[in-house]
């Protein structure tokens, strides 16, 4: 097996706004890519209006771009197979895809969580579920807004893979001129940074639902990144990778972001809306961080790591703690010396 | 002499908005201050109304806070004189107090940026006018918007000096409910980083002027800290600082928030303002991120540390290269690997 076949033909499996905006991507920078979505009208969109107008509206995606809700269709000689769904969904999700996948594929995680339960990151749950060695299986993770790629402004990410040769196909596979991608073989380093990144957006959101202001939100920020990058340590990440792209960039993207789902939720929280008016106002989705929020804080326990920030935000969305109160609580903890 | 010496009476020279804000945080918290401006008129409006209306208008400052425009009346008796003038200006101001400063005082610097010419950190000024040993000089720096300060947002700062007893005492001189300070050894990280993120957030500013988004502005963020890091490290400094509140923290704040001076200044050159347009929206004042970029790429240079974004920005400011010609130029730059 070599990491360095040229990546000629893409499946995309997920057609909501990341899933679309990576298809287009990949479909500007020359690929032949299949988008699969799971409702077949979404699809029939994309193949004949050129648009998804439920996660991208007014965005044109490009002639090439072909749109399915056959998975077999979608994957059928595909190079590489990316996963773009979200991530307490990928198990299931994948199963049902397994066995189609071609031989020697290429599966790219775009999914950023920590699975409920097992406690896995998105690619030990694409190794267990497709039975590959972790060589074969790549993250793209980085201050990548959906929208602002699907719009074409310049950005920038991470591709990640323990087989750095199988990284570099996938980089030639997805640069254009607006997007630029680079390697790094933490894997590891680069998915605890983007599980994390939705807690901490949610931390900023019911900061910001309170009323507090940029200082605080930076603070924030300051600290999870601390947090995060203490946990991926402890799950043998190299720490360089979280002042990098996967790390700060995309915490920083996230937490600054009008558009963040995460940041939004919290903020709705913040502002005294119960879980459920939260949801109402997402297409009736809880946002990622409120899951992962409990699935890291266990992770953490487990490894001994002290995650004042993940803690705080699973108190409010799981045990019914207030947002002034958790706020309260941060704000208030004893701390003399800064790397004390 | 030690450090551990209490800090009961302290002066304020420089009323604009950081000091005056610094200024009311010392008079919550139980300090005797006096608070000097250069221009009577400020110091009387303070004196008479408790508001400071150029800088910090709307804002009730403390009644047992006293202002005057007399630096001896000032610093007279003071176990701490804070520094808050101009970066640039620092030099000829402190020389003009020298003769005045009490024996023992602690000399705390709240200014940001590297001298021009000298290529000095403020606090290497502060030595060389005052003639004063390192352990006397401390700096405060952190994710501190004056403005939400002085409304009583909670914050969190870091002030830093190579003797930890006079940084504990200047903790505790101006701990308050909403005021936290961490101590730090580290005065060389704080001081760059604290120069470093004004050049940023002129490159942020510029960036969202030519309409780039968040994920541009998290890119340059994340690099504009490597690189600011990078000539830390050169410097002596600890590379942890960086990933501190007064490395990434006071980096986040100011480039986020729409309140900096240093962004808007960008954002304005990057909407095709002139450099005489944009600073006569300023006071009539130049961003402090428009001198620091040409001393530290200097200082750069001499240290042998690649800072691609200060120096596009300093070609922007004083070459006249255009905005969109340095955007193009950042975002064409070669990287395979993220840290190779």
């Amino acid at each position: 097996m070599t990491g360095a076949t040229p990546v000629g033909r893409v499946a995309v499996l997920g057609a909501g706004s990341w899933g679309t905006a990576f298809a287009k991507v990949l479909a500007d920078a020359g690929r032949d890519v299949v988008l699969w979505a799971r409702r077949a009208a979404v699809a029939d969109e994309i193949q004949e209006r050129r648009e998804n107008s439920g996660y991208l509206p007014g965005i044109r995606l490009p002639d090439a771009l072909r749109a399915t809700s056959d998975p077999l269709a979608a994957v059928r000689g595909a190079d590489a197979v990316v996963l773009a769904v979200p991530s307490q969904t990928l198990r299931a999700n994948l199963a049902a895809w397994r066995d189609v996948l071609p031989p020697d594929v290429t599966l790219v995680s775009l999914a950023k969580g920590v699975e409920l339960g097992t406690l896995a990151r998105m690619s030990e749950v694409v190794r267990e579920v497709a039975g590959v060695e972790e060589d074969r299986v790549a993250v793209v993770s980085g201050p990548n807004l959906a929208r602002e790629i699907a719009e074409e402004q310049p950005t920038a990410t991470v591709i990640a893979c323990v087989d750095h040769e199988r990284a570099v196909a996938l980089q030639h596979a997805c640069s254009t001129g607006y997007f630029r991608p680079y390697t790094n073989t933490d894997v590891v380093g680069c998915e605890v940074g983007g599980a994390g990144k939705n807690v901490i957006a949610l931390a900023c959101g019911l900061a910001s639902g309170l009323g507090y202001g940029d200082n605080t939100m930076a603070t924030l920020i300051t600290r999870g990144l601390a947090e995060t990058s203490r946990l991926g340590v402890a799950l043998g990440a190299d720490p360089q990778t979280f002042a990098g792209l996967a790390g700060l960039g995309d915490l920083v993207a996230t937490c600054a972001s009008p558009l963040s789902r995460n940041r939004t939720f919290g903020e709705r929280l913040g502002r005294g809306e119960t879980m459920e008016q939260a949801q109402a106002h997402a297409h009736g989705q809880v946002a990622e961080g409120v899951k992962s929020c409990s699935s890291i804080r266990q992770l953490a326990a487990r490894h001994g790591v002290e995650m004042p920030i993940a803690d705080a935000v699973h108190r409010v969305c799981h045990e019914g703690l207030s947002p002034r109160a958790m706020a309260a609580d941060l704000l208030g903890r004893q701390r003399k010396a800064e790397f004390a």
